[in-house]
């Protein structure tokens, strides 16, 4: 006989049994797999070994064994990847309403994985460019080895680039598993839609926020809390977002946003060598070679008569 | 004979012991345990799995086994929930004064640990409601299941959702460990004290701050940034915070506050369905379906004579 | 015979190996070892241990085991401090062109950890101080217990205070590895050049940036957002930033910024008692007990025409 205890586990189990049966949404139960958030991580962590040898993953490599242990990260990088894609194509496959065919995702899934895998020495070139625009750009910074090692700002674009070839293939949902995996490490939200060019540096990286349809030049520099993001979505007759329109900026080559300015708007151009000052707020275009910077505010500084103890004053107006 | 490097470390050692007993501040040394983080995040990791099976834990769940697969799922949640609720209650008794009876804390703990349980399949209702509201609020969003796996914002919620839960039980520290683990994961700062309505949207994450004594309603949305804050610290005659007071704002049905809107103070009222403009920074209140944003600033835009590798120019003020 | 597809490989891991010897920029093959992450992360969870114990780490701590327990923790924390800081100061070596002599390093290292470990009673005196001023500032920190297991800012200044000492010891790279580790956990990004007093309170934590000259006296609150950042990079003849001038701001004692609160240049000075309020933008000195604030901004506040559908407004200028 059930104790009392049992027969409300019994009767809370049976709500949520129910509850996925009558509201599928939030729970997969008997359908296509998705790939895993885990064996995402180690793809992406196989990356950085590839990217950054001697610095991330094992660190004494030595010249004469290179090839072996290369040859081995990319080998199960390859076959980590495209077990990956084979779930994630089967199902962007079931959400189309396709029969998600297992032979043919994974077919699919090997010629998507073995063209990424073509790519990794080209996106080496653009990592290290990364690299050298954030060292010649922070004075902070004392080496490139601590740029690759401790920038965040380089992690997200390290991740970025690659979700962002697998977005250009048409690739379902792994992409943003893995930028969202580089949001959680680094504060930066970058959707792997956004085009980014060469030489690309974001700096202290937290709270940054480039939206999907985001168009980035080259020699960019991005700096803590700047957000490209949408004025508006637009919506159907039937009050649905429209999913697929530029709703981001164009930031052309070599401009700078400083610290938690916010560009909005898909028809917004910041041009070339242009800098956008520190908070700043963009609903329009400017020409190249702008300088945009908040009108110096007129602040009201008074004397305070506390003590050091008190809090910000409600008596003084904000 | 020890050695003078001995010495040393048995120098530091006895320092640092005395400062443990001289100011025990910072330190816990045959007293009441504390819940454990690791603990408390196996208990959030848990509830995942319960509330978005096949997405978060096993992904090849099968109908026939649901109900193996949940049993045991929900079983191990509350025992280990329970352990942690022990904890907290008899740390929270002792935080009173109160002599900490572990097997009145068990006693308790049990009965809370079954209460939340009981609200599981209405928490999981409101946390699909959530998913939704950020699929039909983001163009970016390519499916439900995305939301679940990808979105920060709903895993910030979630945690939020048994957090507060707890909270209004009375359970001392472990809701703040929770959302502590969420804010940590997420970037979103949201105090377990905060009530929040119906289908929450939270996109983006980073940085969102929202008071202990906020309160949200239905169908709010809120980007990167935003802070529902406090606008002063009342203080009693001797200096020291008053601690229960309405500090945090009201945001009312149906409300939209865009990136890095700041709204302060206790007795500030955003009205339904109002819109706040990114960066806006309020500590009035506004009626309902206002529109607030930064009047157009006056932006000093001028062509740069630079080259492009010029930084943020010092002789332009700003 | 190799199939096409290993052909494949065999010309990435071919491309690849060749990518490293032509542009050796983040790659390290055959040179010196880089100190690890992963060892530089137990370190910090070893301080986390020694200065808060019986809430870090082991919690069923009893008086009697207190000297065995500290023992091991600090004779362990330096053995692998004393490690790691070999490997930093050899690469420093390396950095500057001089032989990296392992028998020299170790010395030095051990020197340096012993120092460092004989500055930890005062660094807990410290961070007691610290967590004391987050108790005091925040209404709603119901112990001080509380904030040491879950403020994010109490958990950055910790690792800063660590990685200061050796910062100021001159060790390169291994103090940002530290820093870096606290921002991903925490959100806070400060260098650990910066001066910090004591009864140091940074709230919420997330998005502050400090910078590496930063200057910061005692009884300081940050709130979440905060920079204290340069104004602009001086560079050299040659175009390259210039990496030792004093380019970030000075905050004097009992002062407070408010959240996202940005105050930019080495030669700008907050004065001593100062209020900073939320989402101000300075670039010029205040004197002392000076209430900075945003003027009340004219904001446009209409009432809108809508359902509670409607985004962002496009026809509403911003």
């Amino acid at each position: 006989m059930a104790t009392a205890k049992e027969d409300d586990l019994n009767d809370v189990i049976e709500a949520l049994a129910e509850s996925y049966r009558t509201d599928a949404r939030g729970a997969r139960i008997g359908r296509q797999v998705l790939p895993s958030r885990e064996a995402t991580i180690e793809i992406l962590e196989l990356a950085f070994q590839i990217f950054y040898p001697g610095i991330y993953g094992r660190q004494d490599l030595e010249e004469e064994e290179l090839r072996f242990h290369l040859g081995n990260l990319v080998a199960t990088f390859r076959a980590k990847l495209a077990r990956q894609l084979e779930l994630s194509l089967c199902y962007g496959a079931e959400q189309e309403g396709l029969a998600a065919n297992a032979e043919s995702c994974g077919r699919h899934a090997k010629k998507v994985a073995t063209m990424l895998v073509a790519k990794l020495p080209r996106l080496r070139a653009m990592l290290v460019a990364d690299a050298q625009a954030a060292y010649d750009g922070d004075p902070a910074a004392s080496s490139l080895d601590e740029v690759v090692l401790a920038y965040p700002g380089l992690r997200a674009v390290t991740v970025h680039r690659l979700a962002h070839e697998l977005y250009v293939m048409g690739v379902p949902i792994l992409p943003r598993i893995m930028s969202e995996w580089a949001h959680a490490e680094t504060g930066a939200d970058i959707h792997p839609g956004a085009r980014i060019g060469a030489s690309f540096f974001v700096d202290h990286a937290t709270g940054v926020v480039v939206g999907e349809t985001s168009d980035i030049g080259d020699h960019v520099k991005l700096y803590q809390g700047v957000t490209l993001g949408a004025l508006s979505h637009p919506r159907d007759e039937q009050g649905r977002v429209i999913r697929n329109t530029k709703r981001h900026p164009t930031v052309e080559d070599g401009a700078t946003l400083y610290a938690n300015a916010t560009v909005l708007g898909g028809s917004t151009i910041i041009g070339s060598e242009s800098i956008v000052g520190g908070s700043v707020f963009l609903t329009k275009s400017v020409p190249k070679r702008s300088r945009v910077a908040l009108k110096p505010p007129e602040l009201r500084v008074v004397e305070s008569t506390g003590t050091g103890d008190e809090e910000y004053p409600m008596e003084f107006e904000i």
